[in-house]
Protein backbone atom coordinates (compact mmCIF):
# COMPACT_ATOMS: atom_id res chain seq x y z
CA UNK A 1 0.00 0.00 0.00
CA UNK A 2 2.68 1.96 0.53
CA UNK A 3 4.56 1.81 -1.97
CA UNK A 4 2.97 4.51 -4.12
CA UNK A 5 4.94 6.88 -5.53
CA UNK A 6 3.55 10.15 -3.68
CA UNK A 7 5.36 13.22 -4.59
CA UNK A 8 2.77 15.55 -2.32
CA UNK A 9 1.30 16.27 0.80
CA UNK A 10 -1.20 18.54 0.92
CA UNK A 11 -1.87 19.82 4.69
CA UNK A 12 -5.33 21.11 5.97
CA UNK A 13 -3.79 23.99 8.37
CA UNK A 14 -6.27 24.85 11.36
CA UNK A 15 -6.11 22.16 13.81
CA UNK A 16 -3.67 19.73 11.95
CA UNK A 17 -0.90 22.29 11.55
CA UNK A 18 -1.87 24.64 14.11
CA UNK A 19 -3.44 25.20 17.04
CA UNK A 20 -6.33 27.29 16.96
CA UNK A 21 -8.00 27.29 19.94
CA UNK A 22 -5.47 28.05 22.12
CA UNK A 23 -4.31 30.83 19.89
CA UNK A 24 -7.58 32.73 19.97
CA UNK A 25 -8.13 31.77 23.85
CA UNK A 26 -4.52 33.70 24.39
CA UNK A 27 -5.92 36.58 21.97
CA UNK A 28 -8.86 36.93 23.76
CA UNK A 29 -7.43 36.93 27.46
CA UNK A 30 -4.92 39.78 26.04
CA UNK A 31 -7.80 42.08 24.95
CA UNK A 32 -10.12 41.32 27.68
CA UNK A 33 -7.19 42.34 30.43
CA UNK A 34 -6.93 45.20 28.11
CA UNK A 35 -10.29 46.29 28.06
CA UNK A 36 -11.76 44.69 31.05
CA UNK A 37 -13.60 42.22 29.55
CA UNK A 38 -14.34 39.28 31.80
CA UNK A 39 -15.70 36.61 29.90
CA UNK A 40 -15.29 32.69 29.55
CA UNK A 41 -12.48 33.55 26.29
CA UNK A 42 -12.87 29.21 25.80
CA UNK A 43 -16.23 29.45 25.42
CA UNK A 44 -15.68 32.27 22.87
CA UNK A 45 -13.21 30.87 20.62
CA UNK A 46 -14.99 28.08 20.40
CA UNK A 47 -18.30 29.70 19.46
CA UNK A 48 -16.09 30.92 16.68
CA UNK A 49 -15.14 28.04 15.01
CA UNK A 50 -18.55 27.05 15.43
CA UNK A 51 -19.80 29.60 13.26
CA UNK A 52 -17.10 28.58 10.41
CA UNK A 53 -18.60 25.61 9.08
CA UNK A 54 -22.41 27.26 8.59
CA UNK A 55 -20.58 30.68 7.40
CA UNK A 56 -18.86 28.37 4.60
CA UNK A 57 -21.97 26.39 3.73
CA UNK A 58 -23.85 29.49 2.89
CA UNK A 59 -21.43 29.80 0.26
CA UNK A 60 -21.11 26.05 -0.55
CA UNK A 61 -24.63 25.90 -1.12
CA UNK A 62 -24.32 29.03 -3.75
CA UNK A 63 -26.79 31.04 -1.57
CA UNK A 64 -23.93 34.11 -1.67
CA UNK A 65 -20.84 34.61 -3.69
CA UNK A 66 -17.26 33.49 -3.28
CA UNK A 67 -16.19 35.03 0.44
CA UNK A 68 -12.75 35.27 1.46
CA UNK A 69 -12.95 33.35 4.85
CA UNK A 70 -10.87 36.47 6.41
CA UNK A 71 -14.59 38.18 5.85
CA UNK A 72 -16.13 34.90 6.88
CA UNK A 73 -14.46 35.38 10.03
CA UNK A 74 -15.12 39.17 10.83
CA UNK A 75 -18.96 38.20 9.89
CA UNK A 76 -19.03 36.09 13.01
CA UNK A 77 -17.12 37.70 15.06
CA UNK A 78 -19.41 40.47 15.05
CA UNK A 79 -22.26 38.40 15.73
CA UNK A 80 -20.23 37.18 18.71
CA UNK A 81 -19.08 40.49 20.28
CA UNK A 82 -22.99 40.82 19.94
CA UNK A 83 -24.37 38.00 21.42
CA UNK A 84 -21.40 38.00 24.44
CA UNK A 85 -22.51 41.47 24.89
CA UNK A 86 -19.06 43.19 24.39
CA UNK A 87 -19.15 46.57 23.06
CA UNK A 88 -16.12 47.79 23.88
CA UNK A 89 -13.83 47.06 20.64
CA UNK A 90 -13.45 50.01 17.82
CA UNK A 91 -13.88 49.33 14.39
CA UNK A 92 -10.16 49.02 14.65
CA UNK A 93 -9.70 46.63 17.44
CA UNK A 94 -12.00 43.96 15.74
CA UNK A 95 -9.99 44.09 12.64
CA UNK A 96 -7.57 43.38 15.10
CA UNK A 97 -8.94 40.64 16.72
CA UNK A 98 -9.89 39.30 13.50
CA UNK A 99 -6.30 38.94 12.19
CA UNK A 100 -5.64 36.44 15.44
CA UNK A 101 -6.35 33.76 13.13
CA UNK A 102 -3.21 34.91 10.72
CA UNK A 103 -1.12 34.58 14.12
CA UNK A 104 -1.93 31.08 15.19
CA UNK A 105 0.75 29.59 16.79
CA UNK A 106 2.03 25.67 15.49
CA UNK A 107 1.69 22.40 17.29
CA UNK A 108 5.32 22.02 18.70
CA UNK A 109 6.08 19.33 16.11
CA UNK A 110 4.51 21.39 13.07
CA UNK A 111 7.66 23.14 12.10
CA UNK A 112 10.46 20.05 12.21
CA UNK A 113 8.06 17.84 11.08
CA UNK A 114 6.96 19.52 7.74
CA UNK A 115 10.99 20.70 7.05
CA UNK A 116 11.91 16.79 7.31
CA UNK A 117 8.63 15.96 5.03
CA UNK A 118 9.91 18.59 2.79
CA UNK A 119 13.25 17.04 1.91
CA UNK A 120 11.26 14.51 -0.20
CA UNK A 121 7.65 15.61 -0.86
CA UNK A 122 6.23 19.15 -2.05
CA UNK A 123 4.68 20.84 0.75
CA UNK A 124 1.25 22.81 -0.06
CA UNK A 125 -1.87 23.81 2.35
CA UNK A 126 -5.03 22.67 0.81
CA UNK A 127 -6.71 24.97 3.66
CA UNK A 128 -9.99 26.66 3.59
CA UNK A 129 -8.32 29.85 5.02
CA UNK A 130 -7.74 32.37 2.59
CA UNK A 131 -4.04 32.95 0.85
CA UNK A 132 -3.02 36.09 2.97
CA UNK A 133 -4.44 34.38 6.10
CA UNK A 134 -2.26 31.05 5.16
CA UNK A 135 0.76 33.67 3.79
CA UNK A 136 0.96 35.35 7.46
CA UNK A 137 0.40 32.37 9.36
CA UNK A 138 3.80 30.54 7.54
CA UNK A 139 6.04 33.52 7.89
CA UNK A 140 5.39 34.30 11.43
CA UNK A 141 6.01 30.57 12.72
CA UNK A 142 8.13 29.07 10.13
CA UNK A 143 6.20 26.77 8.50
CA UNK A 144 8.14 25.84 4.86
CA UNK A 145 5.51 25.76 2.35
CA UNK A 146 6.13 25.40 -0.94
CA UNK A 147 2.76 26.58 -1.93
CA UNK A 148 0.16 28.02 -0.43
CA UNK A 149 -3.30 26.57 -2.20
CA UNK A 150 -6.63 25.44 -1.04
CA UNK A 151 -10.16 27.39 -1.23
CA UNK A 152 -9.13 30.70 -2.42
CA UNK A 153 -6.87 29.03 -5.24
CA UNK A 154 -9.58 26.58 -6.24
CA UNK A 155 -12.28 29.09 -5.59
CA UNK A 156 -14.25 26.77 -3.64
CA UNK A 157 -14.51 25.44 0.26
CA UNK A 158 -13.69 21.71 1.50
CA UNK A 159 -15.15 19.33 1.56
CA UNK A 160 -16.56 20.47 -1.67
CA UNK A 161 -14.20 17.85 -4.49
CA UNK A 162 -13.25 21.01 -6.46
CA UNK A 163 -11.12 22.12 -3.87
CA UNK A 164 -8.99 19.00 -3.89
CA UNK A 165 -9.00 18.37 -7.37
CA UNK A 166 -8.08 21.41 -8.44
CA UNK A 167 -5.17 21.57 -6.06
CA UNK A 168 -4.06 18.76 -7.25
CA UNK A 169 -4.07 19.66 -10.32
CA UNK A 170 -2.30 22.85 -9.55
CA UNK A 171 0.89 20.92 -8.69
CA UNK A 172 0.32 19.12 -11.88
CA UNK A 173 -0.22 15.76 -10.36
CA UNK A 174 -2.61 13.26 -10.47
CA UNK A 175 -5.10 12.31 -6.86
CA UNK A 176 -2.85 9.14 -6.40
CA UNK A 177 0.28 11.42 -6.46
CA UNK A 178 -1.11 13.27 -3.67
CA UNK A 179 -1.26 12.53 0.21
CA UNK A 180 -4.43 14.52 2.22
CA UNK A 181 -2.94 15.56 5.62
CA UNK A 182 -5.83 16.12 8.59
CA UNK A 183 -6.48 15.69 11.96
CA UNK A 184 -10.48 15.51 10.34
CA UNK A 185 -11.61 12.02 9.13
CA UNK A 186 -14.03 13.32 7.39
CA UNK A 187 -11.69 15.42 5.51
CA UNK A 188 -9.57 12.10 4.59
CA UNK A 189 -12.89 10.55 3.84
CA UNK A 190 -13.40 13.13 0.88
CA UNK A 191 -9.75 12.73 -0.12
CA UNK A 192 -9.80 9.04 -0.31
CA UNK A 193 -13.06 9.00 -1.82
CA UNK A 194 -11.94 11.14 -4.55
CA UNK A 195 -8.22 8.79 -5.09
CA UNK A 196 -5.74 10.60 -2.92
CA UNK A 197 -3.57 9.08 -0.35
CA UNK A 198 -4.43 10.08 3.29
CA UNK A 199 -2.57 10.81 6.89
CA UNK A 200 -4.39 11.20 9.83
CA UNK A 201 -2.68 13.23 12.64
CA UNK A 202 -3.82 12.64 15.85
CA UNK A 203 -4.90 16.28 17.60
CA UNK A 204 -7.05 14.76 20.41
CA UNK A 205 -7.25 18.17 22.51
CA UNK A 206 -7.69 20.85 19.08
CA UNK A 207 -11.35 21.32 20.66
CA UNK A 208 -9.75 21.25 24.10
CA UNK A 209 -9.75 19.12 27.12
CA UNK A 210 -13.20 17.63 26.35
CA UNK A 211 -12.57 16.54 22.86
CA UNK A 212 -15.09 14.49 21.56
CA UNK A 213 -14.55 13.49 17.69
CA UNK A 214 -11.58 12.30 15.75
CA UNK A 215 -9.62 11.23 18.40
CA UNK A 216 -8.03 8.58 16.65
CA UNK A 217 -8.65 7.51 13.02
CA UNK A 218 -12.15 5.87 11.73
CA UNK A 219 -10.80 5.08 8.15
CA UNK A 220 -8.05 2.87 6.45
CA UNK A 221 -6.29 5.63 5.87
CA UNK A 222 -2.56 5.08 4.73
CA UNK A 223 -0.77 6.87 7.38
CA UNK A 224 -1.66 7.41 10.81
CA UNK A 225 0.39 9.41 13.12
CA UNK A 226 0.54 11.16 16.43
CA UNK A 227 2.90 14.07 14.96
CA UNK A 228 4.08 15.54 11.67
CA UNK A 229 7.60 14.30 13.18
CA UNK A 230 6.01 10.89 13.23
CA UNK A 231 4.34 10.94 9.74
CA UNK A 232 7.87 12.22 8.32
CA UNK A 233 8.98 9.14 9.92
CA UNK A 234 6.60 6.45 8.61
CA UNK A 235 6.82 8.49 5.54
CA UNK A 236 10.98 7.79 4.98
CA UNK A 237 12.24 11.26 5.51
CA UNK B 1 10.00 58.43 -1.93
CA UNK B 2 11.29 55.64 -0.09
CA UNK B 3 9.62 56.15 2.70
CA UNK B 4 6.41 54.01 1.16
CA UNK B 5 4.95 51.32 3.27
CA UNK B 6 5.88 48.27 1.71
CA UNK B 7 5.27 44.94 3.05
CA UNK B 8 5.77 42.67 -0.49
CA UNK B 9 7.55 42.09 -3.41
CA UNK B 10 6.06 40.66 -6.15
CA UNK B 11 8.41 38.76 -8.78
CA UNK B 12 8.31 38.14 -12.68
CA UNK B 13 10.59 34.99 -13.08
CA UNK B 14 11.76 34.33 -16.71
CA UNK B 15 14.53 36.62 -17.02
CA UNK B 16 14.84 38.17 -13.42
CA UNK B 17 14.82 35.42 -11.17
CA UNK B 18 15.83 32.50 -13.57
CA UNK B 19 18.23 32.57 -16.23
CA UNK B 20 16.14 30.93 -19.39
CA UNK B 21 18.37 31.20 -22.03
CA UNK B 22 20.93 29.45 -20.85
CA UNK B 23 19.05 26.57 -19.33
CA UNK B 24 16.92 25.90 -22.41
CA UNK B 25 20.19 26.08 -24.28
CA UNK B 26 22.38 23.17 -22.32
CA UNK B 27 19.30 21.36 -22.33
CA UNK B 28 18.97 21.35 -26.18
CA UNK B 29 22.62 20.98 -26.45
CA UNK B 30 22.14 17.72 -24.03
CA UNK B 31 19.27 16.36 -25.69
CA UNK B 32 20.85 17.07 -29.27
CA UNK B 33 24.09 15.00 -28.11
CA UNK B 34 22.16 12.13 -27.08
CA UNK B 35 19.82 11.83 -30.10
CA UNK B 36 22.61 12.95 -32.60
CA UNK B 37 21.12 16.36 -33.58
CA UNK B 38 22.99 18.97 -34.73
CA UNK B 39 21.49 22.35 -34.68
CA UNK B 40 21.76 26.07 -33.04
CA UNK B 41 20.79 25.35 -29.58
CA UNK B 42 20.27 29.36 -29.38
CA UNK B 43 18.25 29.99 -31.96
CA UNK B 44 16.22 27.01 -30.92
CA UNK B 45 15.78 28.61 -27.63
CA UNK B 46 15.22 31.92 -28.95
CA UNK B 47 12.47 30.69 -31.29
CA UNK B 48 11.10 29.18 -28.53
CA UNK B 49 11.00 32.31 -26.41
CA UNK B 50 9.86 34.13 -29.20
CA UNK B 51 6.63 32.08 -29.41
CA UNK B 52 5.53 33.09 -26.05
CA UNK B 53 4.38 36.40 -26.12
CA UNK B 54 1.91 35.19 -29.40
CA UNK B 55 0.76 32.04 -27.81
CA UNK B 56 -0.21 34.41 -24.65
CA UNK B 57 -1.97 36.92 -26.78
CA UNK B 58 -4.30 34.29 -28.21
CA UNK B 59 -5.16 33.44 -24.28
CA UNK B 60 -5.33 37.30 -23.53
CA UNK B 61 -7.52 38.24 -26.57
CA UNK B 62 -10.35 35.80 -25.51
CA UNK B 63 -9.80 33.78 -29.19
CA UNK B 64 -9.03 30.57 -26.98
CA UNK B 65 -9.91 29.92 -23.09
CA UNK B 66 -8.07 29.87 -19.91
CA UNK B 67 -4.68 27.59 -20.84
CA UNK B 68 -1.40 27.30 -18.49
CA UNK B 69 1.78 27.92 -19.70
CA UNK B 70 2.95 24.31 -19.32
CA UNK B 71 0.48 23.86 -22.61
CA UNK B 72 1.15 26.82 -24.72
CA UNK B 73 4.57 25.94 -24.28
CA UNK B 74 4.42 22.42 -25.49
CA UNK B 75 2.53 23.51 -28.36
CA UNK B 76 5.45 26.05 -29.03
CA UNK B 77 7.97 22.96 -28.83
CA UNK B 78 5.72 20.65 -31.58
CA UNK B 79 5.86 24.07 -33.89
CA UNK B 80 9.69 24.64 -33.50
CA UNK B 81 10.23 20.62 -33.59
CA UNK B 82 8.99 20.97 -37.41
CA UNK B 83 10.31 24.16 -37.91
CA UNK B 84 14.07 22.82 -37.17
CA UNK B 85 13.64 19.39 -38.86
CA UNK B 86 13.54 17.13 -35.66
CA UNK B 87 11.58 14.51 -35.66
CA UNK B 88 13.82 12.05 -32.91
CA UNK B 89 11.74 12.59 -30.34
CA UNK B 90 9.66 10.54 -28.79
CA UNK B 91 6.29 11.69 -26.92
CA UNK B 92 7.71 11.21 -23.62
CA UNK B 93 10.82 12.76 -24.57
CA UNK B 94 9.10 15.71 -26.22
CA UNK B 95 7.51 15.91 -22.75
CA UNK B 96 10.60 16.00 -20.97
CA UNK B 97 12.31 18.93 -22.72
CA UNK B 98 8.96 20.65 -22.53
CA UNK B 99 9.68 20.41 -18.69
CA UNK B 100 12.86 22.01 -19.18
CA UNK B 101 11.16 25.20 -18.25
CA UNK B 102 10.67 23.80 -14.68
CA UNK B 103 14.78 22.97 -14.40
CA UNK B 104 15.77 26.31 -15.24
CA UNK B 105 18.88 27.54 -13.20
CA UNK B 106 19.08 31.04 -10.84
CA UNK B 107 20.81 33.78 -11.96
CA UNK B 108 24.02 33.31 -9.26
CA UNK B 109 22.61 36.33 -7.24
CA UNK B 110 18.66 34.76 -6.55
CA UNK B 111 19.06 32.95 -3.68
CA UNK B 112 20.91 35.03 -1.24
CA UNK B 113 18.78 37.86 -2.75
CA UNK B 114 15.78 36.74 -1.88
CA UNK B 115 17.09 35.35 1.65
CA UNK B 116 17.68 38.42 2.53
CA UNK B 117 14.60 40.09 1.19
CA UNK B 118 12.43 37.77 3.14
CA UNK B 119 13.75 38.68 6.31
CA UNK B 120 11.87 41.79 5.60
CA UNK B 121 9.19 41.84 2.98
CA UNK B 122 6.54 38.92 1.58
CA UNK B 123 7.87 37.26 -1.47
CA UNK B 124 5.79 36.13 -4.10
CA UNK B 125 6.00 35.34 -7.19
CA UNK B 126 4.08 37.39 -10.06
CA UNK B 127 4.63 35.37 -12.99
CA UNK B 128 2.79 34.10 -16.42
CA UNK B 129 4.07 30.56 -15.63
CA UNK B 130 1.78 28.11 -14.43
CA UNK B 131 1.50 26.84 -10.52
CA UNK B 132 3.19 23.45 -11.03
CA UNK B 133 6.61 24.85 -12.92
CA UNK B 134 6.93 27.93 -10.73
CA UNK B 135 7.04 25.61 -7.46
CA UNK B 136 8.81 22.75 -9.63
CA UNK B 137 11.58 25.74 -10.31
CA UNK B 138 11.53 27.48 -6.99
CA UNK B 139 11.87 23.58 -4.98
CA UNK B 140 15.28 22.51 -7.23
CA UNK B 141 16.94 25.87 -6.74
CA UNK B 142 16.14 26.62 -3.63
CA UNK B 143 13.88 30.29 -4.13
CA UNK B 144 12.39 30.70 -0.76
CA UNK B 145 9.02 31.98 -1.77
CA UNK B 146 5.84 33.01 0.60
CA UNK B 147 3.72 32.37 -1.95
CA UNK B 148 3.01 31.05 -5.71
CA UNK B 149 1.10 33.77 -7.38
CA UNK B 150 0.54 35.13 -10.49
CA UNK B 151 -1.17 33.98 -14.01
CA UNK B 152 -2.58 30.59 -13.14
CA UNK B 153 -3.97 32.21 -9.49
CA UNK B 154 -5.86 35.36 -10.94
CA UNK B 155 -6.74 33.45 -13.94
CA UNK B 156 -5.52 35.88 -16.80
CA UNK B 157 -1.93 36.65 -18.11
CA UNK B 158 0.32 39.88 -17.73
CA UNK B 159 0.34 42.58 -18.44
CA UNK B 160 -3.77 42.46 -17.80
CA UNK B 161 -4.22 44.33 -15.11
CA UNK B 162 -6.43 42.03 -13.21
CA UNK B 163 -3.06 39.90 -12.90
CA UNK B 164 -1.26 42.27 -10.94
CA UNK B 165 -4.56 43.68 -8.98
CA UNK B 166 -5.54 39.97 -7.83
CA UNK B 167 -1.79 38.93 -6.95
CA UNK B 168 -1.76 41.89 -4.72
CA UNK B 169 -5.17 41.69 -3.31
CA UNK B 170 -5.00 37.66 -2.88
CA UNK B 171 -1.75 39.13 -0.01
CA UNK B 172 -4.55 40.75 1.55
CA UNK B 173 -2.47 43.90 0.20
CA UNK B 174 -3.36 47.15 -1.60
CA UNK B 175 -0.93 47.60 -4.51
CA UNK B 176 0.99 50.39 -3.22
CA UNK B 177 1.99 48.47 -0.75
CA UNK B 178 3.55 45.91 -3.11
CA UNK B 179 6.57 46.57 -5.32
CA UNK B 180 6.73 44.92 -8.58
CA UNK B 181 10.47 43.59 -9.76
CA UNK B 182 11.27 42.67 -12.68
CA UNK B 183 13.90 42.73 -15.60
CA UNK B 184 11.33 44.58 -18.29
CA UNK B 185 10.67 47.64 -18.52
CA UNK B 186 7.52 47.58 -19.61
CA UNK B 187 6.41 44.74 -16.74
CA UNK B 188 7.48 47.90 -14.36
CA UNK B 189 5.43 50.25 -16.69
CA UNK B 190 1.68 48.26 -15.93
CA UNK B 191 2.51 48.00 -12.43
CA UNK B 192 3.37 51.29 -11.36
CA UNK B 193 0.13 52.35 -13.40
CA UNK B 194 -1.72 50.20 -11.09
CA UNK B 195 0.04 52.28 -8.11
CA UNK B 196 2.36 49.64 -7.74
CA UNK B 197 5.98 50.72 -6.23
CA UNK B 198 8.41 49.06 -9.10
CA UNK B 199 12.41 47.67 -9.00
CA UNK B 200 14.10 47.23 -12.07
CA UNK B 201 16.87 44.88 -11.50
CA UNK B 202 19.77 44.84 -15.15
CA UNK B 203 19.61 41.58 -17.13
CA UNK B 204 21.31 42.85 -19.58
CA UNK B 205 22.36 38.94 -21.16
CA UNK B 206 18.79 37.66 -20.54
CA UNK B 207 18.72 37.36 -24.47
CA UNK B 208 22.20 36.47 -25.25
CA UNK B 209 25.04 38.54 -25.94
CA UNK B 210 23.42 40.54 -29.08
CA UNK B 211 20.34 41.90 -26.31
CA UNK B 212 18.84 45.05 -27.40
CA UNK B 213 16.14 45.36 -24.87
CA UNK B 214 15.65 46.22 -21.59
CA UNK B 215 19.80 47.36 -21.08
CA UNK B 216 18.87 49.79 -18.57
CA UNK B 217 15.69 51.67 -16.53
CA UNK B 218 13.35 53.00 -18.94
CA UNK B 219 11.25 54.80 -16.03
CA UNK B 220 10.94 56.39 -12.86
CA UNK B 221 11.46 53.25 -11.00
CA UNK B 222 11.77 53.36 -6.99
CA UNK B 223 14.56 51.16 -7.39
CA UNK B 224 17.08 50.41 -9.97
CA UNK B 225 19.72 47.63 -8.80
CA UNK B 226 21.83 44.92 -11.31
CA UNK B 227 20.83 42.13 -8.82
CA UNK B 228 18.96 41.03 -6.08
CA UNK B 229 21.88 41.35 -3.88
CA UNK B 230 21.64 44.79 -4.87
CA UNK B 231 18.40 44.81 -4.45
CA UNK B 232 18.42 43.77 -1.32
CA UNK B 233 20.68 45.94 0.20
CA UNK B 234 18.82 49.13 -1.53
CA UNK B 235 15.75 48.04 0.15
CA UNK B 236 17.32 47.77 3.78
CA UNK B 237 17.12 44.49 4.33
Amino acid sequence: MHGRDFRALLFDVFGTVVDWRRSIIHEGEAIGAHLGIDIDWAAFADAWRGLYQPSMEAVRSGRRPWCRLDDLHRESLLTLLDRFGIDQLAPAQVEQFNRAWHRLDPWPDAVPGLTRLRRRYTLATLSNGNIALLVDLAKRAGLPWDAVLGAETAGCYKPQPEAYLRSADQLGLAPAQCVMVAAHNDDLRTAQGLGFGTAFVCRPTEYGPDQQADLGPEGAWDFVADSLLELAAKMGT
